[in-house]
C-alpha cells in the first residue's frame, strides 16, 4: 500500500476541513458555548458519513452527545475502536492569543487555534485516514468510531454510554490520538498516563466582607488562611504532605528509570523555552520523572477579595481555589480525593470553615508494550518516521483509558502525533501540518500491520 | 441654642437630600464611574451654596476635583476647616447586596447604600449643621469646607492642593467625620488612627500557561509559590516576619492598655455577629488591641489561573495579590513599603520572578485629647448623648490627617458618628438615621463650645 499519493492529492482539502472544524468554539466547560459544541458534533457526524462510515448516530447523553459510526468489513477481521473528543478547553486568557482562538491561521506550517492539537486535529486524522483506506479499498480491519464532547470536563456521561453499549463497542483494541511524540525526528508512543483528582475548595471566614482597618488583625482573613493551607500541602523537599498520599505509588525500578533517562532531554532548552529561572519539583527526581512517573499537586486557579482596578481595603468573607492532583499507578482518584478532603478539612483553623467539592477524577494507566496492537503501532511509526518509536510515560491524563479497560476489557494504544510545545490548554495552541499529515499517513499502516499480525497469531 | 426644633422641622428633607447624593455611584477606583464622581461634586457644591457658603468653587486637580467653600464671619473668631470625601468604595460583590448599592432604601431606621456612612452620610451632616446654624444665626466660628473625591484611592492630589492653597486653608482646627462611636449609647471620639502601606504583587513562572499534566511537578506553579510566599509573612504566633517590620512600633504602656480594656467589648457578641468559629490574631494582644494599636498584614485580593465554570487543568503563567499593611505610630508607609518590597523579592525562589507595585500609603496618627478642640467635641457629645465620650484608638486609616498636620500644622478632631456594624467597604453598607440626625444635632454644639473656649483662652 502507499497512502502518500492520495494524501498528496487531497491534503489541502484535509487541512481546510480541519480549519472549518476549528472555527466551531466547542468549549464544553462553559454553558455559553453549548450550541457550538452541538454544531461540532453535527459536523463530525457528517464527515464520518462522507468518509464511508455506516450507522452513524449522534447518541444523546445527559450532557453532550457521543458520535458513533462504524465500518464492518467481515467478522473474521480484527476490530479497532477509535476514540476522540470534539470539545476543547476554554480559550481564556484571550488577550494572550496572537490571533483569535477560533479563527484558525497557518503560520510557519503550524495551524494556530484552540483544539488544533487537543483533540480536533488528532481525531480528524483518523477520519481522513479512514477515508483514504476506503477510497483505496485498503481497509483491513473492522472500524468503529466513538467521539465524545465532554473530555475536557471529565467525560461524565461516557462511562454510562459505554455500559449501555457494550455489544456495539466490542473491539480488539482501542486507538486514541490525544498524546504526543518527543520530536518530529524522535518518534515515541505513550505507554502510560497519569490519573487525576480535581477538587474545588472554599474557605469562609467572617460572614461578610469586612473593612481591613476596623477588623484587620482581629479576624482570620480567609485568603491568608487559604494561602497557608495550600502552602502546607508541600514540604521543603516538595513532597506532598497529605497523609498516605504516596502509600500506593508504584516506584519504578532503577532499570526502568535508567531506560527513561535515555530519552533525549536538555534541561537548558527546557528552561529557555519557558523562560524559567530554574526548574522546580520533588527532590530526588529528574524533570522528566517529575512530570510523568511522580504524582503532583497544583493549584489551577485561585480567587478571592477585590481583584479590580486600584486598591480596596477589604477582608473578604470567602476565598476559593481549584486544585488538581496528578496520580500514578497504583493510586486511585477516589482514594486520593478522600485523603485530600480529610486532610484539608483537618488542617483548617477554628477561625474559618472549609468546603471541599470534588470535580472529575481519572485513573492512571500503563499500557502494555508487548501487545500485538502496540507492536503494530510501533512498526507503523517506524515505517513512516524511519525510526523505531520510544515508549514514553506521559504526565497527562486520559481517564477513559482505564475506564475502557475495566468496562470493556479492551487495551488502548496511544498513537499520538502532537508535541509538548503545541501549547495545548494554553494561549496560541497549535498543531504542525507535518504532524497532521504524518498521522494520516501512519494510521493506515497501523491497520495493515495489525490485521496481518492478528491473522498470523 | 437649641438645634432640635429646626432639625425636627427639616429632617425629612435632610434625609431625602442624602438619598439623592447616595444615588450617584461616585466610585473613584473604577474609571467607568468617572462622570458620576463629577456629578457628586456638582451636587455638593450646589448644596454648599444653598446652605449659605461663599466662594464655593469646584477646584480642578490632576484627578477628581476638590470642592472648596467658606463662611467668614469675622477675623476674631476661630476658624474650623471641615474635610470630607464624596467618592465611595467599589460596591462589588454586587450579588451580596440585599438591595442595589446605588438605590438607597430605608429599613429599620437605617439607610442602606454604598457610601451611606463612608463618607457621604457623615460629610452631609456638616453641610446640614451649617445650614442649621446659618438659618438660626448661630454660626460662632469661621467655617471652611474642603471635600475631595479621591479618598478611597489614596488622596493622590489632595496634598498638592493643600500645598498650593495654604493661605486659603488656614484654620485653627480641622474636623472630620469619617470614623465611628462604640455604640449609640456609648459615645466615643477617635483619638488615633492606623497608617497604611498597600502593594500589588505579581509572581511569574513559565512564560505561558501550561498543561498541568505535561508540566505539573516539573515547573514552579506561580499560584502555589505565591501562596507559600504569603504564608511565610506570618509566623506561628501571627507575628509578621518581614525583617525590621516592628522596629519603630510604639508599644503602649500597661496603663494605656488597661485604660483601653475598659471600653465595653464582648468577644462572644463579636464572634456571633460575624459568625466566627474563633477570633484570630497576634499572640499576646486582645482583639481590641489587634485591630487598633497593632500593625497588620492582610491580603485584600488574590487571583490567578482558571476561575471560571468547571475544571481547567492549567498551570498559570502569573499569579497576583493585593496586600495591605496597617501601620501604627511610629511606623511610616515609606519605610514599611520598602521593607516589604525588599523582603518579598528576597524570598522569591529562583524558579519565578516577582514584581511589587506600591499603591497609596498613609501615616498613622494620634490626636491630642487635651486640646481645646477635643474638649469642645467631648462636651458637644456629652450634651447630645448625655454621656462623656470615651477616647478610642481606631484601626482604620485617614492618611490625610498626618498630612494636614505636616503641611498646615493643624490638628484634627475625628468627630465620627458611624458604627463598626455599618458595613462600610462591604455589601449592604448602611448608616443609622439616629446617627445622621445625632451628628447634625451635635456639630453646632461643637462650634458653640469651641468658640467659647477659644475666646476664654
Amino acid at each position: 500500500m502507499n497512502p502518500t499519493s492520495y494524501l498528496e492529492a487531497n491534503k489541502d482539502r484535509f487541512i481546510s476541513e480541519l480549519l472549518d472544524l476549528l472555527r466551531i468554539p466547542s468549549v464544553s466547560a462553559d454553558p455559553a458555548f453549548s450550541n457550538d459544541v452541538l454544531r461540532a458534533a453535527d459536523y463530525l457526524a457528517q464527515k464520518l458519513r462522507d468518509a464511508g462510515a455506516d450507522n452513524v448516530e449522534i447518541c444523546p447523553t445527559a450532557g453532550y452527545p457521543i458520535i458513533y459510526g462504524e465500518k464492518i468489513i467481515d467478522s473474521a477481521s480484527p476490530t479497532v475502536l477509535v476514540y476522540g473528543h470534539y470539545d476543547v478547553q476554554p480559550a481564556d486568557p484571550y488577550e494572550l492569543w496572537h490571533s483569535p482562538p477560533f479563527e484558525p491561521v497557518i503560520k510557519e506550517n503550524k495551524i494556530y487555534a484552540r483544539g488544533a492539537c487537543d483533540d480536533k486535529g488528532q481525531l480528524y486524522m483518523h477520519i481522513k485516514a479512514f477515508e483514504l483506506m476506503m477510497q483505496q479499498n485498503q481497509l483491513p480491519c473492522n472500524l468503529k468510531f466513538m467521539l465524545e464532547g465532554e473530555e475536557e470536563i471529565g467525560s461524565n456521561n461516557l462511562d454510562i454510554f459505554v455500559q449501555q453499549n457494550k455489544a456495539r463497542l466490542q473491539a480488539d483494541v482501542i486507538v486514541i490520538s490525544d498524546t504526543g511524540i518527543i520530536a518530529n525526528d524522535v518518534p515515541s508512543i505513550t505507554s502510560g498516563l497519569r490519573g487525576m483528582s480535581y477538587v474545588e475548595v472554599e474557605v469562609t471566614g467572617p460572614n461578610r466582607d469586612l473593612h481591613s482597618g476596623l477588623y484587620g488583625g482581629a479576624v482570620a482573613n480567609p485568603i491568608n488562611v487559604l494561602c497557608q493551607m495550600i502552602a502546607s500541602l508541600h514540604d521543603e523537599n516538595n513532597h506532598i504532605t497529605i497523609p498516605g498520599f504516596y502509600d500506593n505509588v508504584q516506584e519504578l525500578t532503577a532499570e526502568e528509570r535508567a531506560e527513561m533517562a535515555k530519552a533525549p532531554f536538555n534541561v537548558e532548552d527546557y528552561k529557555s523555552a519557558l523562560q524559567l529561572g530554574d526548574v522546580h519539583g520533588e527532590a530526588g527526581y529528574s524533570t522528566m520523572e517529575r512530570n510523568s512517573i511522580r504524582p503532583t499537586l497544583d493549584v489551577n486557579g485561585i480567587w478571592g477579595g477585590y481583584t479590580g482596578e486600584g486598591a480596596k481595603t477589604v477582608i473578604a468573607s470567602k476565598a476559593f481555589a481549584k486544585i488538581s492532583m496528578r496520580l500514578v499507578p497504583n493510586q486511585t482518584s477516589e482514594e486520593i480525593t478522600e485523603k485530600f478532603k480529610k486532610h484539608f478539612t483537618a488542617i483548617a483553623p477554628k477561625s474559618v470553615t472549609v468546603q471541599v467539592k470534588p470535580h472529575h477524577g481519572g485513573e492512571p494507566v500503563v499500557t502494555p508494550t508487548n501487545s500485538i496492537a502496540y507492536q503494530a503501532a510501533s512498526r507503523a511509526f517506524e515505517q513512516t518516521f524511519g525510526k523505531k518509536p520510544i515508549p514514553v510515560r506521559s504526565g497527562g491524563s486520559i481517564p477513559i483509558v482505564a475506564m475502557f479497560k475495566s468496562e470493556l476489557g479492551i487495551d488502548t494504544v496511544l498513537m499520538g502525533f502532537g508535541l509538548d510545545s503545541d501549547a495545548i490548554h494554553s494561549p496560541n495552541e497549535h498543531y504542525g501540518i507535518f504532524n497532521f499529515l504524518k498521522g494520516i499517513e501512519t494510521i493506515p499502516y497501523f491497520y495493515k500491520f495489525y490485521a496481518e499480525m492478528s491473522k498470523s497469531k
